[in-house]
């Protein structure tokens, strides 16, 4: 039983004319220490996903690009007013020797109407010579749901979510902060 | 005890004169694939179940009208204005032979007074030759309710509440992504 | 364990010069049907206690009074803006031989100078010919905590919070509808 | 297992260019009664810690002070509009024959370009002769993120999160209030 749910799949999808959006969170991973405490190892984020259209309703899912919305990036989505706009870049091949050569870039902008926004991802890769674009119209209502569902899993992608796991018990299992944390007020 | 809870009924009722409204919420199922993780098989929705009355306040079950609100359609309600209005239309028998022969649609308008919305779900069905309408006005605190109730159930109706399952250890049985979807960021 | 965690104080208080007011959730009961599923069987609520003050810092429990917010109350509460005002009436003794002899009001009214709300229980017994008020002054800061912590209860108030509970499995412990709620869509 | 998960680590960091600033929740502890139920104890806090940098990217974990957010202070927190201000005094020898040698005050001001939050910790000791101050510039991203992590938190560092998991069952494990609590409403 503990493998049979090691795996869920349930993304958010919003299907569009020239491209599909899927938003799914994906989970920290923690690391046990040498003293048995655990430390957030990979941190998590909100996962977007783009797909190409190829056809009515139908879209290349080999083809797609992703970009992983780090915990700040989702305080910038749930922040948004109607008329705010913001941008993000990512460089999947940061620290690396590849560093510089693929630019990724994720825009979120109202549309001219006042209904819903455009989310825009550009990928250039200077390697293969490519720049791709995905765009995809959300109405208000789907930017409602990515909001409210980003909002939800916040503090699970920032690891927080042990706060509704440890606790109502006498104690012996509650959080205890590294030495000297606790010492002040 | 695994199936003695296995059922529970906790709508949230609106008792008014001429019709109650009832909400609640029905979680999405899940299927096995062949790799043993789980994919979204039924999507959840947000059901709105409307009685007529038939007498001082006592209600007719036998005639209620539901109408399951998707994850977009409560991302619509719980992103109203006070001001402003919304429509749904669904076909229940959408992909079957009787297409287009029953349509419902329910409104949420604001009171012209300020104070609540009025709901109104409406049924024709063309093969009984019906025509049904329920109307119930809810107060400004009971749309409160249930926008409130409607926003703690999306993500649970998305099938985003395995967040508040899998984690906090090590990572054994963290989210897996689709193969490839990890690979960017 | 079972029994050593069934009890669990945890309220939120508001100390003031002339009374003391403490906020806690209620959770609903729920009984067996015939059937084997789970149905409200009382209510949840929201519990104000109010103590006068007997001295510096000093509050009478014996004398407190106490007010049951029910979900809809929660939710006028949750909606009132910073000039807003809201008053509920309660009967403790509805439906019995003594109704209308203790009447029981509570009033949220926005402080003059902007800064947070008066909270006021007035509380007439007709029985003992007794009337008995308390006045607590509640910053701003401290309605925000009342409000954001209502908003988290309401829901498990409600007894909607079976919904972190059964779900993420194969579907075998699904909610289910009364029979016919889920016919239509 | 029990043992295993009991110490996780997960701050929210924000590194800026003088200071690094981590804000993580701290939970309740409760104490079992006589009668076998289970008190608060300590209160839970929102902890706020700034280290002093030391070079590019480099902070000093040994010189770190650190100002433990109250429930109501998250209330004042979450509820800064985007120009408000809030200043918080701590004295953390309170009580003891140390009081008012040291002062900490933590204060959040909008930013003069409209664009995010100073966090400013101050923190004077007569012992030592010694004053210090950190000022962590947080943009309206990251403020949204401790916005909404603060928010998640609070009801857990209330104590409140027991909601999670007394419920759902028979009522046999329910929430009990003290005698008399529940005697009227």
């Amino acid at each position: 039983s503990g493998h049979s749910t090691n795996r869920i799949f349930a993304p958010y999808y919003v299907y569009k004319g020239k491209a599909a959006l899927s938003v799914q969170p994906v989970l920290p991973t923690f690391a046990k220490s040498q003293y048995g405490s655990l430390k957030m190892d990979r941190r998590g984020s909100v996962m977007l996903s783009f797909c190409p259209a190829i056809g009515e309703r139908k879209y290349d899912r080999e083809k797609r690009q992703v970009f992983a919305l780090s915990a700040t990036e989702v305080g910038s989505l749930i922040s948004l007013g109607p008329k705010d706009s913001s941008e993000f870049f990512h460089d999947p091949s940061m620290k690396s020797s590849n560093a510089g050569q693929v630019r990724k870039s994720l825009s979120i902008k109202p549309q001219a109407d006042g209904n819903g926004y455009l989310l825009s991802l550009s990928v250039t890769n200077n390697i293969l010579k490519t720049n791709e674009k995905f765009i995809v119209p959300v109405t208000t209502a789907e930017f409602a749901v990515i909001k409210s569902a980003c909002n939800f899993a916040l503090p699970h992608i920032m690891g927080w979510d042990y706060l509704t796991k440890l606790s109502g018990d006498t104690g012996s299992n509650q959080l205890t902060m590294l030495p000297g944390d606790r010492g002040g007020n």
